[in-house]
């Protein structure tokens, strides 16, 4: 089969392809992260390439003018070359270097000391000296030193070891320093001894803490002696390239040849990427990390393990496994040392995953007197509601518009986007914040929020999200997708052009934050429970750097409670995967904690439906439900 | 390095060496099972060899005879070709193929009815199929309708099969087949679930249980559904070529280059050989053996599992390891099913060992009302004392005179071996019996008791084991070591030599049976219970087929308690080993059982050198302990 060389431009990086390959599968080679939302269908139009040399064969799909497309522009799902090529990829199609949000610590309950038992250590042992009256095996003997120590029984010693044991033990005059293992207790791997060397070693281990996420990856280094974070770093999900959101993903993974193969790869790449950056940063090496804590959301979980993901999406929405067992991070690809074992959060529904169980665990939800909400909104929203005497879970579609997906200016919170928007009812003149005093590029959650609530107070929009009659400002008008607000000029923006957002982008917007307070609603009504009875709110997710409670409210998104039930906790999966990583206690109250919840399938019955129909106006059909607003404009 | 061809005669077999390697290694190469007692010192003198074809450099012995040394024959392992050789193995050279004694059946409290919880078992299960309202995880879902079936909570299932089973039990239509091991529970393994084959099959499936001895391995294929024992086979060990006891072989598994690989390899190689037997005899292939359970001596157990072996031999004689872990049977080498495990039974000292705990729990010396004695008699010497409140072990070194080694004459229970003696005290001529009705080549543990006994009764020689004036009959003589009794004219013998026992020989044996004597009275003399309070004595061991008890006492070997007390029970570590194999709460009480015990050094103090020296006589020097004998010519 005739084989092509494609020059992607500016890097000038070469890779080669077979016939029939797109400049899709060119640049995953090439490792040029690209968005593509649609997973290759040619339905976003996200992937735009310019060929600047070659002749290339496209499949025509309507997204592209003819001006475009007479300068050279492609969608690059779309696009299969047919001799050498160069092709240039603009900024807007590549998937940004992330920008990491640290600056959010746990709030509240989550302030509790630091764990002293994390899933691996290393400790110096005394051995008792063998004589002829009291002569226990090596291996016995190591066990009764450990336990004494530390208290761990039932533990074992991997197989391999014993081999040289009698040797190790001399060797050390009957001192050594053993390394355990313990990433989730029995049944599913006791605690382990998986290294013994002799004398009492005094080195730093470390352990990875990752929030496996659907958009984004964060990684954070951790020295286990101490419970230290030394290092953080974030990147996009490589496995974006083939799809979005989670659905398309699980499509990417059963369809295509491979397809669990490759965004197996995928995310492990992305996560060894971060390893790379945190070694580089701190001037470790791969062997100090051995152990690895990822949260993630049922399907990263399904994904990263490469367990068959398809029925996760068919109704009735049965995973492969809720809590995995530990696997070797070896085996899995992750660059770490050999004997580290990868522990995943349990998840307990498709849509319930590891990653909410984290956040749940940090804010001790099973703990709480009061009477309190968890909600985390990223690519989907998860709540969990209840306390130390019961909980109950769902799970919305609510979509990925507040990450910054489906809206032609919406972004993550990176560099550029816009974080903070006020208009001024009388002018409609907008004044906004961009991350890093930077031209803005886009809009990111807050912002989004922000925008909507400040449209809705300026009279700019009406309960339902449709623009009012216009002319009272140049920044309401009608664009190519009909009415929409202009926030920021193309002269003020970072890529030249009129950040906007249209009126159906709204109703977008408007279906997200419905599903998130339907999901509430219908949440509260199984318990029979009004909304005031709520005692405490808990907030994760990627908005942003903070996220405007009074404008979430006002639009409807969050109950109405008063500010200070609220708490923003930022990324309480990768929070809560550090716990895991630092205390074996922790991670069995984890398995517990999750046990303990009771899934509620939204789809099924019509409550869901009906509340959902309610909240797609700004903020409610039923205001009496958002008493503090009655004065407002809304 | 020059390489030179080695072809062995009569079977026309050639290998090919490095110069400087001897024809010992030559002959373990070619696969021919050659007796070398010393491990290849050139001391033992057994290794012997002729010549036929090329030239040789010999290291001089001082064991071949001038004519001996004219005629070709060498000593293998003394000698190195330094070219093309072709050498003859004398029959008398070889290891003989073992033939299995098996008619012995476990008697008394053994006859327990066969147990049906497997360590490896198929499973058909009903899961629940998954709706709106209840949608288990397919693993959770599988594990409760496991558990609901068995009863068998904490398994955990192999992470590799998870990543299928989302697909296995759809194609199953929610029936599936699992396939649960369950080698040793926790901590040390939980029960996995290691197969799951959609639908519900009915196969059959089988297990192996090892009796790893010294000497002699016995393998025994069992169908795990039923219990029943489908074949048994046996085999020389061949890590005999490395030397005849446990001893010689720590030292060359220790002093050699690769000496543990070899060990290692030359006892699976034996096991995979008697895999071959028992396949072939039943029709079964390897992937239809999932499980195997070893019974055997703590140096087995190790050199087995390749743990460093040394300080089992070196006061104070620790083990690395009493209870090794369940092992992957591939990784071993053994030739049965890849995902199969390897279940060693626990050792409790250097020298009571897996064997002996074996045959502790077929006569359930840990539930006995009455004080029980059990006599391990192969290589060395084991005992377990005690009762259901108890239990106290001993090892003495017996040395492996009864198993037929250290004499000119002595022999394992195989076709040839006289088993049964008996001398006319008028004439001095002897009556005797050989396995397989064949002429004679030597003498079995059960023949050398009776022989003793014999000469003793017949007054041929005194309570020290001296020769008394001799005369009375020719086959009282000077030999070449001095004096000696002719069992066997050469005319009848089939080796067409005089098997004769040597003053010498006689020591030795009363060596042997002075140390077993020796054990039992320390051990009861630490718990100061007299000899007479021993209710029940079991006898295990590879004496023959079977063991005059009356001649055993009267040699002083054994307690002098009245026969009916004594059970003789075979080869008890190949039971034990197979009781285990059916049981998973067997294999649980075995693990319990040995913590029980209390092991007795005996070379620490001088109780047992004491005993040993007053136990050198033929009874006793006390006869007040052996009142039986008091009317008979002792």
């Amino acid at each position: 089969m005739p084989q092509f060389t494609v020059r992607f431009l500016p890097e000038n990086q070469e890779v080669t392809i077979a016939e029939g390959e797109s400049l899709l599968q060119a640049a995953s080679l090439a490792g040029i992260p690209v968005r593509a939302s649609c997973g290759g269908k040619g339905t976003c139009g996200r992937c735009r390439m310019i060929v600047r040399e070659g002749a290339v064969r496209q499949v025509q799909t309507g997204k592209l003018s003819p001006a475009e497309l007479a300068a050279g522009h492609v969608l690059a799902c779309q696009t299969f070359p047919e001799g050498a090529a160069a092709v240039e990829v603009p900024e807007e199609t590549r998937l940004a270097k992330h920008q990491v949000l640290l600056a959010d610590e746990p709030q509240g309950e989550a302030g509790a000391p630091p764990e002293t038992d994390p899933l691996f250590q290393e400790i110096p042992l005394q051995l008792a000296v063998p004589t002829l009256e009291y002569s226990p095996d090596d291996a016995g003997n190591l066990l009764a030193a450990l336990r004494q120590r530390t208290g761990l029984a039932d533990v074992r010693i991997d197989y391999e070891l014993m081999k040289e044991l009698p040797l190790i033990v001399r060797q050390g005059d009957w001192r050594v320093t053993v390394s355990v293992a313990d990433l989730k207790g029995c049944p599913e791997g006791c605690p382990k001894v998986i290294g013994i060397a002799p004398g009492w070693k005094k080195e730093r281990y470390y352990g990875l803490a990752v929030d496996v996420g659907t958009t984004t990856v964060v990684a954070a280094l951790v020295e286990l002696g101490t419970g230290r974070t030394v290092a953080v770093q974030g990147a996009f999900n490589q496995q974006a390239v083939y799809g979005d959101d989670v659905i398309s993903r699980i499509v990417y993974a059963v369809e295509q040849e491979h397809g669990r193969e490759t965004l197996q790869k995928a995310v492990v790449k992305t996560i060894n990427g971060l390893i790379d950056q945190l070694l580089t940063e701190t001037g470790l090496s791969r062997r100090d990390i051995y152990a690895v804590v990822c949260a993630g959301n049922t399907t990263m979980t399904h994904l990263l393990l490469d367990i068959y993901p398809d029925y996760l999406r068919l109704e009735p929405y049965t995973p492969g496994v809720f809590s995995p067992p530990p696997v070797s991070a070896a085996g899995l690809g992750l660059q770490v040392n050999d004997r580290a074992q990868v522990y995943c959060l349990p998840a307990i529904a498709s849509y319930v995953g590891g990653d909410v169980i984290a956040g749940a665990r940090v804010i001790e939800i099973d703990r709480a007197q009061e009477l309190t909400l968890f909600i985390d909104v990223g690519t989907n929203g998860e709540m969990v509601l209840g306390n130390r005497e019961w909980l109950m879970a769902c799970a919305c579609s609510a979509g990925p518009a507040f990450e910054g997906s489906g809206l032609r200016y919406g972004m993550r919170a990176t560099p550029g986007a816009i974080e903070r928007v006020e208009i001024d009812p009388d002018t409609g003149e907008p004044v906004y914040h961009a991350i890093g005093y930077q031209k803005p590029l886009g809009i990111c959650g807050s912002g989004l929020i922000d925008l909507l609530s400040a449209l809705l107070k300026a009279g700019l929009i009406d309960r339902s999200g449709q623009f009012q009659n216009g002319g009272r400002t140049p920044r309401r008008r009608e664009g190519e997708e009909g009415p929409e607000y202009v926030l920021v000029w193309a002269e003020e923006a970072g890529n030249g052009r009129d950040i906007a957002i249209s009126e159906a982008e709204i109703k977008n917007l408007l279906r997200s934050k419905a599903a998130i307070f339907a999901g509430i609603k219908t949440m509260l009504k199984k318990v029979e429970i009004p909304v005031e009875a709520i005692e405490r709110v808990y907030i994760a997710g990627g908005f942003g750097r903070y996220i405007n409670i009074r404008d979430a409210v006002a639009i409807g998104m969050f109950p109405d409670l008063p500010a200070e039930k609220y708490r923003y906790i930022g990324n309480s999966s990768l929070k809560g995967a550090k716990m895991v990583l630092l205390s074996r206690r922790v991670r069995d109250e984890v398995e517990e904690l999750a046990k303990k919840i009771t899934y509620l399938e939204l789809s099924a019955g019509n409550d869901f439906f009906d509340e959902f129909v309610s909240a797609l106006f700004l903020p409610h059909t039923d205001l009496s439900l958002f008493p503090s607003l009655a004065g407002s404009g809304a």
